[in-house]
């Protein structure tokens, strides 16, 4: 994606071949800035300070750390420790394991000489799969968007999104946006409607930053406020993204996705979950049995905004004294899914339609 | 209720015989002040900016007003006009409608200078009238939680609450916060989650103030986490408040109501609606055909909040640029409210349920 005229991946290998630079998505949307991993330890705070999220930049993220831990030390001890460092910084998305795990099989057979060259070209094979993988979603996402275009009597495809689930919570093109990209730059008229998506406001602050900056027609709204946009017809679809996909359909992202899968369902508006295969948990099949990580009090009585001057400033904006609980993710079961939108089609939310998509995961 | 051991209420005649005094919501939960009305146009300033609001208390803002403007001019000609302008102020609160027409009936037939004392009476008796309602929804409330806490195993009744229907909103004791604060002052182990609200955080900072300043155990929560919690049976029951119900049942609230409801729905968690019988609007039967405010996109992408000097500052919080839509509430259908609560007792959210209560008004 383009940033002021230039491309930009969310993650990349620094130009010294012993760093990992990325957007740091804390200062976002108002400030702009990379910042460099150099170690093990940079790239798991990285993850757990949210300076990346999305489930498939965690990823990439963590393949990318473990080549950081090899650079400094690459016997079999420290490729487990640092596997089990990155491990440990968010227990919900899958992609994550998923990495470390890819990483791990290749590696601990390998020399310890070979394996800082093998770590980095598999980190950057991982990045370009990711690329590859949302822009197929793209594809499969762009031919549900033209059908609802084609039965519309005018008037834009109004796309409600939760949360960011774009190009900045993949390496590039992003998972649930990745079918409006490619709808917008076909010329079909989209409008999104971008939950503000408390209490990190990665709607507002990194959602609408992005389609801003690709020029995409969309409005903030509160997350409280898409029930009744569903409920008054102003809204075609849903889609969003997923940090964790049960073998069965059911669904863990961004805490409040349950409530607007229950207006969808309440409306008859259509609400897709756009994920990578490796998304998936196939040990997993009844959702409530996915960790459901719960973060600091702090995110939800603090808020950063920018100040009359243009600085960057930390507020307190509740009651004072007042404690605060804060789960970071909620699962939509699979009876609330019109469908799942992958990199090899589009599938019923159900272990039927995964594992006909993904035949060699059946059992 | 009490203010570091002072009692208050929400709006009182000044000692001046000329002016109302108001405690400014829009300042809480960072500074308490109260706020001096002189004139029909303060009145109406502060209904409209939010310095008072919560049906009951708009309701007796706006008979306050009247005697402002009464006391200006007492003629037909003022008295029209004014009934006219705080009509204007927001339309989706029905008893603004109510305690106006109230006024206006007693007022018209009155020699002009008769007036300006009649109505200081009528808007001190509609406040009165106001805390005697809401002790009654308390009693009627509080059976209600008695009887969850009877069939629990141990452990708090865990209620969930949406916005602000406290004694904030009202002249005291609050809608559905009256029950809570009588099962506490009762000794019942309650605990609240109060949703932050947004846009205008009305749980996080007037919610969250009140139940602290009562010492009620509460904690906040931003409004996606309510249907996560329901899911994993943290929740035993909701109850909220209504900016206007109709006599069918269905019920205006601030945005993100019908959310809850629906995930109170999905969860088997009783969802209760506490209101007094002015908020009832009899002519409408339709919740479709309530009137939805909607307001400036800056309170959605601005913040106010305490600086690290103690100060109350405005942040920007979205991404620059982007537009933002704003409905203030939204229509929970009757077929997801389990009961309301009214002064009266509790009914179904049925017309034969509210006629029952309300045979004065049956047709």
């Amino acid at each position: 994606m383009q940033i002021n005229g230039t491309a930009y991946r969310t993650i990349w290998p620094g130009e010294d071949g012993a760093s990992v630079e990325i957007i740091d998505q804390t200062l976002l949307p108002h400030v702009f800035e990379a910042a460099v991993l150099r170690t093990l330890d940079d790239a798991a705070r990285a993850i757990v300070t949210m300076q990346v999220r999305g489930a498939p930049l965690i990823g990439a993220t963590a393949a990318y750390g473990l080549w950081l831990a090899l650079l400094a030390d690459p016997s079999d001890e420290a490729l487990d420790r640092a596997a089990e460092v990155l491990l440990a910084t968010r227990p919900t998305a899958v992609n994550l394991r998923w990495a470390i795990n890819d990483m791990l099989a290749r590696l601990r057979p390998a020399a310890p000489d070979t394996r800082v060259a093998m770590a980095k070209a598999r980190a950057g094979e991982i990045c370009d799969e990711d690329v590859e993988t949302c822009r197929s979603i793209g594809s499969h996402g762009l031919a549900l968007i033209e059908k609802i275009a084609a039965g519309k009597q005018g008037g834009p495809v109004n796309i409600l999104t939760h949360c960011n689930a774009g190009w900045l919570a993949t390496v590039d093109w992003g998972t649930a946006l990745a079918p409006i990209y490619m709808a917008f730059n076909k010329g079909i008229d989209v409008h999104v409607w971008v939950d503000e998506t408390r209490p990190r406001n990665q709607g507002a602050a990194l959602t609408a930053y992005e389609l801003g900056a690709h020029g995409v027609p969309h409005r903030i709204i509160v997350d409280n406020a898409g029930g009744h946009l569903m409920q008054r017809g102003q809204v075609d679809m849903c889609i969003v993204g997923t940090d964790r996909t049960t073998a069965s359909g059911d669904v863990a992202n961004k805490i409040g996705t349950y409530l607007k899968a229950l207006a969808a369902h309440d409306n008859d508006v259509p609400f897709y979950v756009a994920l990578p295969g490796t998304t998936i948990d196939w040990t997993l099949h009844d959702g409530r049995d996915i960790p459901i990580e719960e973060r600091g009090a702090e995110e939800v009585t603090r808020m950063a905004g920018r100040d009359g001057r243009g600085g960057v400033v930390h507020v307190d904006i509740a009651a004072p004294g007042s404690p605060a609980g804060n789960p970071a993710f909620d699962v939509t079961p699979a009876r609330l899914v019109t469908g799942l939108i992958t990199e090899r089609g589009v599938c019923a939310a159900s272990a039927e339609g995964l594992s006909g998509l993904y035949p060699e995961q059946g059992r």
